[in-house]
């Protein structure tokens, strides 16, 4: 399963999620990931990110497709991955 | 064709960014949007987003989708609509 997932989360806790997110799903922007994920530790991802979350204030959204061809990426302006090499 | 646009814009330039966006697409979450466009809408978004943004700094990811129902989306935490209306 294709998945994108972008988080809102309060600036003390957006570290620990920022760093859990990277362990499922490739980073491709401010708090924007990607990646090819299964069901299972999908729902592991979640788990421990409600473990983190204040549910009253922060939000996770995760857009699921069966397969990744059937979204086309289109990147306008500067390849987020370049600045993240750079800074 | 249904979207998802995410985009990392510069402070001095994001609120116009914002207010573009707004008249093509659904906000739901800090940066990020959604909606049915079609292809012309679409490619005069990005035009004018052009004009605005940085093209060394800022940018922006389109996610296009040819249907919606290929999509699948789940929300963890507070539904950022609901946090809109209450800022």
């Amino acid at each position: 399963m294709y998945v994108i997932a972008v988080y809102d989360i309060g600036e003390k806790r957006v570290g620990k999620i920022l760093k859990l997110f990277r362990r499922y799903l490739n980073w491709i922007q401010n708090s924007v990931f990607e990646g090819e994920i299964t069901e299972v530790k999908l729902l592991e991802l979640k788990g421990k990110a409600r473990c983190i979350m204040e549910m009253e204030t922060d939000s996770i959204i995760i857009f699921k497709s069966r397969q990744e061809k059937w979204l086309e990426k289109e990147i306008v302006g500067i390849e987020p991955n370049e600045l993240g090499n750079i800074l």
